[in-house]
């Protein structure tokens, strides 16, 4: 992690789960393989908060160190521990090895007086071990594993060793509005102590994080709520969602509701919107189908965009973007036809049509829109430019649906 | 970030830049917006290390701390710098307004004797100053902006005040095989310090990481090639690619060298296929179209998949992923058609076709051949089945381009 090779997101699980349980978080430290910095940084967080946890080290390769320093940091032996090496072969036999590979043996050594916290998906089992009165839980790097140990067997000890209370956050999101304009609008909101008010801006999108502290849950939700009509008084235009809501999870929601389906013709985001519309579980009951067309012929083909249209205007314009969107929505007889095409870069872009020009599509029953985007202040990133397509043409449907109920 | 609402990815970009330059990184450091908190981690930081970077904090609300601690720490005023005023004003009337809004002036201050860093894409400036001998520059979140201000602006100040020397790294990648399994083959070469060899495991791929340290490039080249040639004479039957390499681009690039065109037809995966294929520039060479038939209606009338194959077998079974990768390929009059369909859950397994089962297909010019793929062990986690079953997919038309070159 330290040479850069991968992200952490494991730190930002677990904080999400610390929150909602009233703890404060204070500090993520990463920190090399080496022994001396390890068992250093254990000493330290140990000496500052009440709570540590670690993820990833618990591998059966020589680089794997966290059991060993923990063992040091606590001034612990290292023992073997007969359930974990139990475990150990159980998993191994369950895949057809008659014993372990023996580096895997590693695995059974514990910090003297750890209880162990069980791996239901593999073979690292984790630690929770006392260091100077501070509750220090190890876990394997791998998230799924991580999450379900802490879920089943740290989350409880937590919250027995807790005073109570919980943070509680709310999360409003916006779009077609720049931060730096969404932020004057709240300005005095934004300096508020309790609750706070932070914004935060991502691909088109801008979210608003209100954060409150109390002694339930029903009491951080009446500090959030008047905040809450606050914002949308000011910003109700440009809110689309709370929390975990997508674009394309609304727009899905919104499809629902109405009973009706939806088929895409994509360009330049090469399948982006139907990837993300279907990581909606349940998307099937308003996504019909969707047209990946990368060629030009396959837009006349299977979109039934005329020929001349494209010779005369080009992939890449109004009148393409319209027929695409029209052709998606009647070959999949769908109440819905929306389409994009436009030049993602890096190569490709020409003066008259420069990367980060996108046209976008919206067939409906009684006709097609379509919206003209430049994207070119961001033609140094090909996934910033399909990104933003698609949430454009999400919210393009959006807005038509919310005009017309 | 301590609330856990955003993943840093900015401390892995960083770090791979410095590894680059033959910088050691010994921690990444993560603190909440807390005046006392920023200042002493800067100070701790400063006295650990000869070089500390930030990122974040440097917006115009209130919320924003980290020159205000930079200046504290280093025991110096905040100042206004005249020519970040102006960048902020120019900034704002490129998009029209007259003046910026007031909060947007705090962008100007910075701790008195830094040496300013331009930021091309936004209104935030970084700042580099001594701190105790150390050089701490900070940079705003978001990542284009700290990217390419840390590429022409800090890496010329890090190159000119660095010892010398590269780390190099170089990543082998391998699939179809998992990491413990790995791991034993090449368990000698794990265990040397000088290249050392590190593993990685993600949806079904495997990485090796060698990396080496040494005066130069060169060497730190000549260092890393015996090792790689040791572990590809070990593994090579597993090996797709290096370092950036994906399978995606990997399977391009040999459809490219050959000519050839692909087509997709996707159920569950619901366009991420093609998204992937897309993301990689040039895709356009091979890749012709894609279908996302998400209902059975589609994959009749868009594949040509025979009504009775889908009530017979129903849509995830081995007779649809063939009749759905030869209709693509016809279709499309392509050279290959990839298929895939399966339960991706949360929802919709049953006994008999449970939450993980999918069939890939592969259609090339002498017939069909499918794979079944058993990914239940990840029922809880629809995306890790669409990826791996993306993997899969790829890698089989990986195998069959490899084996009839």
């Amino acid at each position: 992690m330290l040479l850069g090779e991968l992200v952490d997101t494991n730190s930002a699980w677990l904080s999400r789960r610390l929150a909602a349980l009233g703890i404060s978080i204070y500090r993520h430290t990463t920190v090399g393989d080496n022994r001396e910095r390890i068992t250093a940084v254990l000493r330290e967080a140990a000496a500052r908060a009440d709570l540590v946890l670690t993820t990833g080290g618990l591998g059966p390769t020589s680089d794997d160190l966290t059991m060993e320093c923990l063992a040091r940091a606590a001034g612990r032996e290292l023992v073997e521990y007969p359930e974990a090496r139990e475990h150990i072969e159980r998993a191994f036999a369950r895949i057809g090895y008659t014993s372990p590979p023996r580096s895997n043996y590693k695995q059974a050594l514990f910090p003297e007086g750890s209880a162990l916290i069980r791996n239901p998906l593999g073979t690292a089992l984790g630690a929770m071990v006392e260091l100077d009165g501070t509750l220090v839980a190890t876990f394997p790097g791998v998230p799924a594993e991580m999450q379900i140990m802490f879920d089943e067997e740290v989350e409880p000890v937590i919250r027995a060793r807790s005073a109570g209370g919980v943070i509680l956050s709310r999360t409003l999101w916006f779009v077609g509005i720049g931060e730096s304009a969404l932020a004057e609008r709240v300005q005095d909101l934004l300096d508020m102590s309790d609750p706070t008010v932070a914004p935060l801006a991502g691909q088109g999108r801008v979210r608003l994080r209100i954060t409150a502290r109390a002694g339930t849950e029903e009491e951080a939700k009446e500090k959030i709520r008047p905040v809450e009509h606050e914002i949308l008084s000011r910003l109700r235009k440009y809110y689309f969602g709370a929390d975990d809501d997508t674009l394309e999870s609304v727009v899905g929601r919104m499809l629902q509701e109405r009973g009706a389906t939806l088929a895409l013709a994509e360009s330049c985001t090469g399948g982006l919107l139907a990837k993300r519309l279907t990581d909606v579980p349940g998307s099937s009951a308003y996504f019909r189908e969707g047209f990946v067309t990368y060629s030009n012929e396959s837009k006349e083909r299977l979109l039934g965009v005329p020929h001349e249209l494209l010779v005369q205007h080009g992939a890449v314009s109004e009148p393409v973007a319209r027929a695409m969107a029209g052709g998606a929505r009647e070959v999949a007889g769908t109440d819905y036809g929306l389409s994009v095409t436009g030049v993602a870069g890096p190569e490709g872009g020409t003066e008259e049509k420069p990367v980060g020009l996108v046209w976008i599509g919206l067939a409906h029953g009684e006709g097609v829109i379509t919206e003209r985007l430049d994207l070119s202040a961001w033609a140094r990133s090909r996934s910033a430019i399909r990104e933003r397509s698609a949430n454009r043409a999400f919210d393009l449907l959006r807005r038509y649906l919310s005009e017309h109920n």
